[in-house]
C-alpha cells in the first residue's frame, strides 16, 4: 500500500458560474463550502468533493497570473494534479537525487500548507503538485 | 452528498516503463495488477491505486488510434477524467436535455462495464468519461 493520497485535480475555467452549472448543478457533484478568493494565486476557487478526492475549479481573477496565462494560451481544461505525501522534504530530495526536475526545490507554504510542484518534464507532461499531509 | 465517485484519471505516456519508473518506483504509488493490453483501445495500461481513486497510465500500441493521435498531437499528459455514476442512462439523458453535448449518446460497453464520454465543449475543456457503477 502506498502512503500517498489523492488530494485534488484542478481545472481552469473561464467562468466559475457556468462551470458550477455543469459540474455541480447538472452532473451532480457536491460543492464543499463557498467560492473562495485565493489572493496569492489570483484565482477564485470552488471545491467539489467525491469521497477522498476533490475537483477544484479555478477561475483567474487577474489577467497576468500563471493560471490566467495558461487559460489564455491553452483554453479551459485540466491544470494540475495534486497528491498528498507524508514527508514532502524527503520526497523532493529523493526525486531530485533520481534526476527528476522540480519547479520548487524547497517547499512553499500557504495557509499552513506546505507544497511544491514537480516539473511536467519529469512527470510525463503532467503538472504535479505535492502537498504535505497536515 | 453526491452519489458520484471518482474512478480514475488517465494519463497518456509514450513509454510505460519510464512512466512506471516515475509514478511507481520514484514517487511511490502502488500498482494494482500487471500491465494490461486493452485491445479495443489499442493501448497498454497500468493502474495505480490511491484510496478510492486510480491513476491509469496508458501507452498506445498502434499508431492510428485516438489515443495515439492525441499523443502525437499534444504530447504526453492527462488524457481524461473518469467519474462513476449510479445510473448512466438517466445521467446522459439529463445532460443531453440540458443542452450539453455528448460524444456517446447511448452508453458503450466493454468487459461488462457501461461507459460514455461527454464532449469537452460541455465539460469545460475536460474529456470526461462516465462509468456506470457495477
Amino acid at each position: 500500500m502506498t502512503d500517498i493520497a489523492f488530494s485534488h485535480l484542478a481545472i481552469v475555467v473561464d467562468d466559475l458560474q457556468s462551470a458550477l452549472q455543469f459540474w455541480r448543478d447538472s452532473l451532480g457533484l457536491s460543492q464543499a463550502g463557498e467560492i473562495e478568493r485565493v489572493a496569492a494565486e489570483e484565482v477564485d476557487a470552488a471545491f467539489m468533493t467525491l469521497g477522498d478526492a476533490k475537483i477544484e475549479l479555478i477561475e483567474p481573477t487577474t489577467a497576468d497570473s500563471g493560471i490566467a496565462k495558461f487559460l489564455a494560451k491553452r483554453g479551459p481544461g485540466i491544470h494540475h494534479l495534486c497528491l498528498e505525501v507524508p514527508d514532502l522534504d524527503a520526497k523532493l530530495e529523493d526525486l531530485s537525487a533520481r534526476g527528476y526536475q522540480l519547479i520548487n526545490e524547497t517547499p512553499r507554504e500557504r495557509g499552513g500548507r506546505r507544497y511544491a510542484f514537480i516539473h511536467p518534464k519529469s512527470s510525463g507532461g503532467v503538472l504535479l503538485e505535492l502537498y504535505e499531509r497536515n
